[in-house]
């Protein structure tokens, strides 16, 4: 038996690789699995090596201590890998397969699933509806940063490559299936992105990037997004955005000299509760600057889409009201202009499938829009730190040595 | 000449009957009128005979107080009546036609009114998108609680009735697709409702009672009305509908006990910022209570209808954030059960025309479902005070003495 | 272990009862199943105690030799029944559970069922997209005109309802939650009914009935049922239809009659290949007769929804043409008119859950629309022919004797 | 007073240069003009001074005689132009704006139009629902291949491009707003093309390739044009498409080869009623052709969007079926496949807004896509030849010398 090295948080600001052991198909004790969860039987599932398994921003909101993440949880869930043992309830998935896997498990059974919502699955964590790999209060799931995983209900959940050595030549662009591409496509689609939008985004790190590109290929006519961060400004640049540095105020007036109106049709919240201010207020966290600032600058009629996480509960925040997740916001400005406001995790599912076609034929180059970085599986504690400083880069973790590299 | 008799707003809690003089195609100077309309040509426009014109829940925000309405605003955006003058640029609508026309004044022309969001026209209101007869702050369209009143782009804006005997019949119900019914129809379609949906209605003024209705229509299987006032809640009743006092508490346990689960599919928010707090808190204005609370009773995936009145700025608030139209919200809830969240006018005339069908073929029994009662014109300002007061009724005003009595 | 009385189909004209065995959870050799199906392993599946399965009018087709059913194919594919034997794969569905089973088959796990797409799955028919119990050329499942059935999938594929008293009381509605009234509801929808529309349905047998009530839960202003039986239409003027005597001439003139113009918004075709001529063409089969006539009385811009069965290939037809399921439309009639066009089997599980609710609430009264009539499983033979003769009644098949009788 | 040089049809095969006068606001008599529309006041409208106005594949139609098109006819539905004057009932639009006509004249005012059908206007053509310019029974709108032309409803028909310079640069790309880009990309959304769907359009010619580079700008991962000319397919390739010669046979096998799969996600009918047949059968007319492929390649679940026009009478058909619009189709296996058709003149103002804003923002080259070629309008006549001949280009006359060429 293999062992299985795999990164888990450890404590505020740090995480480390562990050995915790070859999974197996029952979900088993260990750090933040639910107790309901215990010993759940999964001849459903599969194991893979992980062939490439990514940093997200949203294991970021763990590692800063800004969530209850027991010490010990194995981080990730953007997985992509390759089938190696196969439980007896799998019919359609085989071993040798090179799958993706959607960060949100579900069941392909309960009536959010069958309705599409598999964002919302009602029953793989027995506290509320949804779940993901490695993640707190999400069931206890297992993360994926590591060299093997166990994936539940697989002929449900994992997209099949059709040729593994065309998949191969493209991992680093497919490995963005898992999360970024398809949150950052649903950010554009709930927030009605189309041929000829004008589409603002706020947030330049990897899934507001990630919206960028899938602006451009529902065929937006213009792109722009907003940060403090001038290298990612500058990445954004790189494939044809539009950029405003919201540190020098609102990005209304900078809207108007791009588009000569200060409204755009669409407006894709890529950031979330740790938004910092505007302008002066750039330094200090306000958890409703981003909505309220696109509620400013969307046209009325336009829609909202908000794939940036929003927590019920935020013990590191700096006041009462953010610290039980509310938020201020002027809302009555978003009712006078009809706006629509899309929230929660994106049903990975609802999009994979294309995303990849269109990965495949060449129609976007995702890996470039976000500048993916691979880095031994060894070296994520240096991944975290740095993208943790705002490195205009996503990293890809590399567990097996089987990627290559970009630059 | 003939005079015209109307209800102005004389100043706070008080309106009188004034002549206001015949109206002329031409947007004259008067009370609100915003000064870039002064002087607007309406050659598209009709002059109606106001058959119906009814009093409604947003009218009494201004009565209230709670707007910078002026003095002198003649009130009065539910309107249904004969043409009686004709410009010279309408082709479709003829004199003796009788015809309901959408609180929503919309151009016809511009890009929103093309894409049916005539809620937000960006043509006759100079100040902002979307206008309405006899309301603060919507260009200056002079208000049809009157004998007579002017409708611009009469082509576009008026839905005939095909027959005047047969609509005579059924004018109390046909007078509530000038906003009401479609309003509450809006509320539904925003949040999902359709054939077996479980749905919460917040407020059962007579949107709210409008809303239930069309989700009824629409095929809801179970309709629940919550608000404070037993009275409107036996009006729910009477045609069918579930009912909750939220003077009791927060309403998720009274939801389990009719429906077995805590959740309904979709909710609507019917009352807007005047809200109430529920339970102890039901005395105070709680702007936010509404909207907290249908995140809380809204399933996982659910959609909220949101017609509701909120506005940007509300000088009668009892806190500053409420004064600039800013709510605190439990987003992160909404968030994690991945709500969408619909505001906004509703564009009546989406609408219009397959409810006058409901009503003539009996679908649907609008007049009785919000317990219309008609009254004279000269009659308004008991109206007004008795519903402020909290009367389970709509006021239908009666201009011309052409109306039939309910009960 | 006990035995399993069915009915099979046993050559042109005739069905009988025969004892197939206790099924198991193995796809075994029999009279129509796929070789590439024959010794298929369904754990995944569960063996239902039939408590209502119902004769359908696709099954007539195989039953007149239209067809090339095998000698011995156990028909029956709307099936309701008690849970008695649960695959070892199934986690959700357990043992006593009351459940419906729609009549397309569908795994749960490829392109078209995880897009909702449940009537044309890829996985359980060699042949060719989509499945159903008892039917030629889908697969070879075994029909549930039986005692006892075995369901593949189901923790996919069945819906249990909530509470085992309730749904016994209300059992008659429920069964027709198998096939036709979603089949019927499908085809109003992809017709683009809604509150409001008016609504012309082609053919008053079962689907036609159900499809009407379905308009009506749609909030349908007015629908129209046409077709050359006098009985089916006295059964749809009896919850509130209007009628047309198609053997009277086309129907567009009578619809004037009715409406003051000639046209609806909505058509639905529940007739399919077999169609007769209109007037005096009303004895010879006119495949094309119906679809023509819908393009002619439906508005320009209107929908047409099409559950009506046509086939790639018609033995028993009239002419060369329609044998190779070739038709001869008035497509530049449709075309002219902006027409759109929905074909194909209803995805039951799109509906069905809604529907469940529309019934245990009492929104909708679907065997009396239908007028459901129990006999008992052996007496099939009888309702079979009855049907084939045009009785006005949707025979339920009571194989254990649980059900109520209606009448 | 100026006169006014138009094309004008007279008599199969010829088409001529006539001074046609200059036009009026009122609809004069001429031919082909509906006796009803003779007179009709058009105050709602402007005069433009054409500047690119293109010959239409549908145009050819009338020129083959196969229509019933009157001698005299003036051709022209694709117009834009400068605006030069200006009816007294018009608002918005102003002398000197430069603006695309939609080809299809809509009122602005009727049910259909207000619900975004403007294809089937139900005031414009007395005969029926759908009007146009120059174009047989189409109410007699005098068409547009001309220095001046009179637009009605012009408020709400005409696009007003943003900035003229801006607009002047790319005026070859933005005259295809006026049909052929919106005709091709309607086609594509109809057929449900998104973001990685694989198509096929059907025919090469203009309204083909524009379906082609609208299934780009929808981000489809793969675009196989069929043709049975070389030069089409050659300018297909040239932008990226994939493409099938028909003359060889079905495409079915070609399309295996390029994808790996028979069947593709969506399908396009680019052709319509004068379609000629596949493999050995390619020198006769078979209407019946294109559709039947397409339900052939296409895969289960798929949609057909046809923009091809079908008409109801073809007086030069080659079968007396054919003559009546009525067609052969293999409807049984559609059925079987739950295809879904759409059909009808595309209503241009759905489109035309957000296709400028791709085209001013340089996210697609029509003009490229279809090879456009500007000629004098005095030498229409020969373009109509060459293109008749089936040159792979786009002709657009330049009736006042204010276009560039290309290449």
């Amino acid at each position: 038996m293999t062992g299985n090295k795999a990164i888990a948080y450890v404590g505020k600001g740090a995480v480390e690789v562990r050995d915790i052991g070859y999974p197996s198909l029952t979900l088993q004790d260990g750090p933040g699995v639910n107790p309901a969860n215990v010993g759940r039987r999964c001849d459903h599932g599969v194991i893979l090596k992980c062939v490439a398994t990514n940093i997200c921003g949203s294991d970021q909101h763990m590692v800063r201590g800004r969530t209850t993440a027991p010490e010990g949880l194995v981080l990730g869930h953007e997985i992509t890998g390759e089938v190696v043992e196969v439980g007896r309830d799998v019919e359609f998935v085989k071993q040798g397969d090179l799958v993706s896997v959607p960060f949100n498990i579900a069941c392909g059974r309960c009536r959010n699933c069958k309705e599409g919502q598999t964002g919302i699955c009602l029953n793989v964590n027995p506290d509320r509806a949804g779940s993901a790999y490695g993640y707190v209060d999400m069931g206890g799931w297992v993360g994926g940063q590591a060299e093997y995983v166990m994936v539940p209900y697989a002929d449900w959940n994992v997209l099949r490559f059709p040729d593994r050595d065309q998949a191969m030549e493209k991992i680093l662009d497919l490995t963005m299936l898992s999360d970024i591409f398809p949150t950052g496509f649903h950010g554009c689609v709930t927030a009605g992105v189309g041929v000829g939008s004008t589409v603002y985004i706020a947030g330049a790190g990897p899934v507001g990037l990630a919206a960028a590109a899938s602006a451009q290929l529902l065929g937006a006519a213009v792109v722009i997004v907003g940060d403090l961060n001038a290298d990612r400004l500058a990445q954004a640049r790189s494939f044809g955005c539009e950029t405003i540095d919201i540190s020098q105020g609102e990005p209304r007036e900078q809207i108007e000299q791009l588009l000569g109106v200060a409204e755009v049709d669409s407006a894709v919240d890529a950031v979330g509760f740790e938004a910092r201010g505007h302008g002066g207020d750039a330094t200090t966290e306000k958890p409703a600057t981003v909505l309220n600032s696109l509620m400013d600058l969307t046209r009325a009629g336009g829609s909202l889409g908000i794939p940036g996480l929003y927590v019920t509960g935020d013990p590191g925040a700096e006041d009462a009201a953010a610290r039980q997740g509310s938020l201020s916001l002027n809302f009555g400005l978003g009712w006078a202009k009809s706006h629509s406001f899309a929230t929660g995790q994106c049903p990975v599912m609802r999009y994979h499938r294309r995303l990849m076609m269109a990965i495949l034929h060449d129609r976007v180059q995702i890996a470039k829009a976000v500048d993916a970085r691979t880095i031994p599986l060894t070296e994520a504690p240096r991944g975290y730190q740095e993208f943790d400083q705002g490195a205009a880069r996503k990293y890809v973790l590399d567990p097996h040595g089987l990627l290559p590299q970009r630059n």
